[in-house]
Formats: structure tokens, C-alpha cells, sequence
């Protein structure tokens, strides 16, 4: 971790502060979560626009609308849940292999529109004809999400009555509005950006994203929409989101709860064809180096965020696991103690209680051998072949477990594998939330 | 569930009052503990005594000595984990193929001699041989279990202060003291015992447990140790303690964690022979089927005492998994379940969220069918089908949530694998246990 906290940024990504959001969540913001919504460029060929439908929330948005030039080209990966959510089920079935074209995307928050049944189905179905006839494209060209409650009937008919408007205010570059309305009890909005330049050509990279709670590693995690104007052949843009999604949003775990409505987009307008950059149509294409690098940068930023705003989150946490005997051992080792509630626990205690950790190590069923095992807690020893540092100092540690950022981590002594995850901790305001809140 | 609360007990576990043990632990005892300890009685060839030998606690006995008849035959299940504590180690070379002869087992708690290195080994030896001197048997006769910090070296030097004392104090039938000698974050000793008689002759079985937090099934998720006076042989105990503890033990989770010192041991001192029971040496003993039931039924208890001592329980938890493919499946979507700490929450604040219950079935990676399922809270149908029971009556499931015992039930509907899992919900005293407790 370098002195800029956990995780690398992208020089690329933009951050100046806008106003205060909490006027639209009641609950305190996360005192992890950046000092303000990023400073992020339009996407030529998206157009956003935000509602409030009365979905379930009052006084605040709840629609997203992004409509999309017409060669707009998308990759989705989804949640791995057996039970999805209607949304998740309509867009699979649009994207056939993961990758296809779309117009429109409407998001709403508040209801899920899981586990609804025939009539989940139905409100999908509804909610792309409203969209397509006000936007006048093909119903199969509209991509749905949805987030919150699970289980109560969706009444897409709420959503007939704002898509006209909607259609008529989008408008390019309203990103922190658009990321407020698919809040559910995140505490503050989420989005990324990321400029690069070929030449005298631009591409630009904005995202947003959601999620908070119900947050563990099994595909997106939450709801995320990405958009470039790059353009790119559908099948490089699948091949891109999955590479990205395996060291950002699936390495990031609140709670080891999968939701059921997980939803990652990315989508390319293409309209930087339009200043002479030529279509992306080869993975072999030189320049999807630098692409890459700032899709992912943007990709690890909202990751990050949301951990950050982890339900009652007070510490982000990021576990490095080396000297596993593979990459995906020691993915499975950091995630056993990212989902412990003792060592998360522990962290919320400020005690660097590395005794849990070497439990959670244990559990894991990976191959770890107790006496070659080592442990740091923010660059501190505490724990070296399998047994208490022997200059372990009580003091030092104590003060840098008082820190918001918490660097833990382990050594195997095994073999060449490491690894990287983002937690938080957990605390009382977490049981709050979840004892109160029915999601 | 019956009207006697959640899981039976067989009629031959005895129940009595005995005076209040809140005078060992300050903390609240768990709501959900039995009304008293219940009555046990000595068991022929063990003998008990424990003392206070200042491993960690000051005021409280910390160290259990169970003296065993010359014969006595013992069967081990141990933790799972990677980095198992050093008495675990000592156990299992003791045990070769999970059974064997024993002659005395000492027990502390406030230290588990985890991950401790050479020095830890080296205490576990010192320890057996104190106690092979004190009590006149062989070192590799005495086998050992530890409970409590982590990482901490155990000074082994302060048994051989209580050792000799322990030998000579040694009496049949001191079952509280010993299940009191062995808590940690336990609110209050776990006991259950069985008769059975056989013609003219009777057969006692008496055990004790300990375990309240980093509890999760692999294994025997704690300590806990069964004594018997029948005669029975190492291999025929063997396969009787792996066939008890997979719908027992190891059908409970608190919170997913996984101790590095989980033991179960059982004895079987053999003295009922001495009134003419002869020797079971043959799984297909005839004997076996009503020695079984009375076994079980113990481990059951006691199973189920650790889930009513969750670290902060306020409800126990019976989760049903009926109508999966198979047994297996069932078990992995009960633990999904029991282990969500959305689940658990929404249970800590009395909302029948079954929403919540279809993602946890949705993460296990199990086969399920959205649209077959159906959930019950307390025998009423919240969920049908894979909707909303349209007869759902949130008055009635406010109120029966309201119950200290809450039954959730998972139909499937696609195949005849069923099986249940005990938990306990998660409430803000976990957090505040584990957050400053160093276990």
C-alpha cells in the first residue's frame, strides 16, 4: 500500500468535489468514502437522465435512464446466483454469449424484481416496451437492472408515466445524478473516470456503480454500468469486462452475501469513430494496451468505492495473500479471512488479532503450513513461522491498527501465488442496517 | 419442531436444577440456555477434578483433569483446519487411524496453544508428562485439549503446581465443575447424559462441552468430551463417533468460523463389565442399535447447548432444507443459509425476510429451481412457487418472528434430499464480544 492509501489509482482518473450528496441518503456517509464524486467528462453517445417514480423511495430519484447511440455495442457479466432476478434473466437473454447491442438501459432502485415470479417477468417485458416506444428503438435493444427489495411485486406501469420526460431531458455528462439514483443504502454516490489519448484522438471511460451490502465475489456484485465512446466489436468487449471483473469487483467482499440482481454493463457508443478512431475490432489490436489499463483503472476504482461504503464499514481492509501455491489458493485463503466475522471483528476492535487469522487461514482447505506462516498488520510483524514475532511490539501496532486503512497480510512460505481482496470491517452499524432495513 | 422446542431429545437425557454457575462468567448468560444443568450421573472408570491454575483467568478454575480406568478406549474427530493447535497435533499421533487407549485427559482453558511453534509442542509434552508422573500411567496414555487465545505461548510449568492435588482430589460425577473448568466465551457449561439399560444391566454416557463463537461444522467445532462405561472397542468406537457427529456437531454453525482446536473425544472406560456387559467388538453388535440412539442423542444435546450459547444469540435457528437433489445439496444450501449474515440479521431483528433466504439459497451453488421454491417462518408459508404466498399474513409472521425459536424451512421441490442445520441469529453482542474478547 503506498502512501495514497489502499490501492493503486489511475493517473487518468479524475477527482474534484461537487456538492454534498447527503441530502438525498438520511444515513451518515461512510467515513472511508472519497472527499467528493469524481469530476467526470460526458461520453459522446450517452445520455442520462433521472426520475423519481415512487418506486419505493421518497423524496429522491430512483430511474436511470441512459439512452445510447444507435451502434452502441455491450458486454455484461452477471450474478452466478441460481435464484436471479427477472432484470438479470432479460438481460442474459438479450446478450447471447455476453456480448451484444444496445439503445437504452433503465435502472431502477427499491425494488429488485426478484423472486417475483410470472409477474416479475411481465414487469420486464412492460418496462422495455415503455422504454422503446419513448425512445424509439427495438424492445430487445433496451437492458434492465434493478436494485433493492426482493420479493415484492415490481409495478413497471410507475415507470409509464416518467419515461416521455425522461426521454426528452437526457442529456450527456450527468453521471453523479445517475449514480444517486441507483443508491439503495450506499451512503454516498459512485462513479470513475478515465481520459486516453492516441495520437490526437480521446477516448473516454466513466462509470458508475452501486452496492453496499449483500457484496461478495461471484461475478459483479452489484450494479455497475461502464460507458466509452471507444468503439469496440462486442466479442473484444466481453473479453476486456472479463478480465477486468476477476481483480476488481469480484476481489471485493462485504459480507459473503451474492445478491441475486448482480449486474455489470459495459457499453461502447462508438462515437469516437467520429474523430477518426477506428473500431477495435481484434484483441490483438496495439491499442488495447492502453484501453486496458484505464477500463480497468476505472473498473478498480468502483470496486474500491464499494468497500469503502461497506454497510457500518469504519476500516477499509485490503488482505494480500503470498507464497500460496497458486494465484486462485491464495484468492481462496484471502477470501476466508475477508468473509471472517472474527477477524473482521477484530479489526473493528483495532486489535491485530492475528490468531483469527491464522484460523481463518486454516479453515480455507488450501494448503498452508502452520510453521511457515508470517503476518503484517499495516507493515508491522506480528506473526513469523508460525509463532508470535519476537519483536512484536504491542505499542506500534496498537497505534497503526487506530488508522481507516488496514493493510493485513499473509505469507505462506509455499510457493509463488499471491493475491488481493478488499473488505471492511464489521461492526454494529452493519447488524443495524440488516436488523432494520429489509432488502 | 414439536411443542418441546427445536430437535428432540431422547427421554433418557435427565434434566435438573442445580444452583446458578453465573458466579464463574460475569457476562449475561444466552437467553436461549437450558433452565438448569442437568442432572448427570458418575460415570464407572472417570474420574473428575479441576483447579485454578491461573493460565489466563484469575477467580476461576481453568484446568480439567478426567482420570480413565486402565482399559479405557478413546475416539477422536478433530478441526479440519491447516494450522491446528499443538494438543490437536498431540491427539492425532496419539490416535493413530482416529482411536486408541487412554488413561487420562487434561484440559485448560484460557489458552488453545495455537499456532505457538516449537514452544508450544514442547508444552503439550510437558503437560502429559506432569500428568503421567502425577497419575502413574504413560505419557502417550494422556491425551490433551486447549482452549482460548491464540498464539500466546502456554506456560505448561503451572500444571505441575495443580497436578498432584488434581490426582489425589480426583471423584466420580463432578460434570458441572468439569464442563464449567473448560469455558471460554461460554455463558454457561454444557452437559447431557443417557441411560440405557441392557436386561439387567445399565449403561451410563455423560458428556461435556465448550464452544460459543468461531464455531462452523468441520469437525467437532469445539471441545467436547463423552465418557461411557461400556466396554467398547477402539475401532467400533471409531465408526460410532463419525456417524454421531455429522448430524450433530457438525450440523451447527454461529458464524462460520472454524477453530484451530476443535476436539471431540470419546472415552469408553469399560467398567460395566465388571457387571457383566460384555465387550462390544463388532459393529454388528445387536447392542449397538439402543447404545447408538443414547450416544447421538448426547452429542445431540450438546450440539445443540453450542448453538443456544452463540457468542450473543438471542433466537436459535432451525433451518429445514427439504426437496433438494440430495442430502449433500441440502446441507450446503442450510449452511448457505445459516451462515448469510443477512439472514441471520434480518432474524436479530424479527423480519421474516425470506428474500434474504432466496439469495443465500441462490450463492450455495446448489441446484435450485427459483420458480419451485417455497420458505416457511415457524410453519407459516411466506413464499410459494417463487413468489410471494399470495395468503402471506405479515401480522402472523410479525408475531411468530417475535418467538425465541424460530423453524425456517427451504422446499426445493426437486428431488428428496433433506436435511437441517442449527444457527443462531447475529446481533450487535456478537460484535461487541469478539470485538474486544482476544480469542
Amino acid at each position: 500500500m503506498d502512501a495514497r492509501g489502499i490501492g493503486e489509482r489511475s493517473d487518468a482518473v479524475l477527482r474534484t468535489p461537487i456538492p454534498a450528496h447527503d441530502e438525498i441518503m438520511s444515513s451518515t456517509i461512510s467515513p472511508l468514502a472519497p472527499e467528493s464524486f469524481p469530476e467526470m467528462p460526458p461520453v459522446a453517445g450517452v445520455q442520462l437522465a433521472t426520475a423519481a417514480a415512487g418506486i419505493r423511495f421518497g423524496g429522491r430519484t430512483d430511474v436511470l435512464l441512459a439512452l445510447l447511440a444507435p451502434e452502441t455495442t455491450v458486454a455484461g457479466v452477471f450474478t452466478r446466483s441460481k435464484c436471479p432476478s427477472a432484470p438479470v434473466d432479460w438481460c442474459r437473454a438479450r446478450l447471447k454469449g455476453g456480448s451484444g447491442n444496445a439503445n437504452a438501459l433503465v435502472v431502477n432502485s427499491g425494488n429488485a424484481n426478484a423472486f417475483t415470479g410470472k409477474s416479475g417477468r411481465a414487469a420486464t417485458k412492460l418496462t422495455a416496451e415503455i422504454t422503446a416506444k419513448a425512445a424509439h428503438c427495438e424492445t430487445g435493444d433496451v437492458l434492465l437492472a434493478s436494485t433493492g427489495v426482493i420479493g415484492e411485486p415490481l409495478d413497471a406501469s410507475k415507470f409509464s408515466g416518467v419515461m416521455d420526460r425522461l426521454v426528452a431531458e437526457a442529456t450527456p455528462g450527468r453521471w453523479e445524478e445517475a449514480a444517486q439514483a441507483i443508491m439503495t443504502t450506499d451512503t454516498f454516490p459512485k462513479g470513475a473516470a478515465s481520459i486516453i489519448r492516441f495520437g490526437s484522438s480521446v477516448v473516454t471511460i466513466c462509470g458508475i456503480a452501486k452496492g453496499a451490502g449483500m457484496i461478495a465475489p461471484d461475478m459483479a456484485t452489484m450494479l455497475s454500468f461502464v460507458f466509452t465512446d471507444a468503439p469496440i466489436a462486442p466479442a473484444v468487449l466481453r473479453t476486456l469486462l472479463r478480465q477486468g471483473v476477476a481483480d476488481t469487483f469480484n476481489a471485493v467482499t462485504i459480507d459473503g452475501d451474492t445478491s441475486t440482481s448482480d449486474t455489470l454493463l459495459a457499453f461502447a457508443t462508438g462515437a469516437a469513430a467520429a474523430h477518426g478512431f477506428a473500431k477495435i475490432t481484434r484483441r490483438s489490436d496495439p491499442r488495447l494496451a492502453a484501453f486496458r489499463k484505464g477500463f480497468f483503472a476505472v473498473l478498480a476504482d468502483l470496486a474500491e468505492q464499494v468497500a469503502r461504503d461497506g454497510e457500518g464499514a469504519r476500516k477499509l481492509v485490503e488482505i494480500v495473500v503470498e507464497g500460496a501455491v497458486s494465484k486462485k489458493s491464495a484468492r481462496r485463503i484471502a477470501l476466508s479471512i475477508a468473509n471472517s466475522p472474527l477477524v473482521k471483528t477484530a479489526i473493528a476492535g483495532e486489535d491485530a488479532n492475528w490468531g483469527r487469522v491464522v484460523m481463518a487461514v486454516g479453515k480455507a482447505g488450501e494448503p498452508a503450513n502452520r510453521d511457515r506462516l508470517s503476518i503484517w498488520f499495516n507493515g508491522i510483524r506480528v506473526a513469523h513461522k508460525g509463532e508470535r514475532d519476537p519483536a512484536y511490539d504491542e505499542t506500534a501496532v496498537s497505534a497503526a491498527m487506530k488508522k481507516p486503512e488496514i493493510a493485513l497480510k499473509v505469507a505462506l512460505g509455499l510457493g509463488k501465488g499471491s493475491d488481493r481482496v478488499l473488505t471492511c470491517d464489521l461492526t454494529k452499524e452493519y447488524i443495524a442496517i440488516n436488523g432494520d432495513y429489509r432488502s
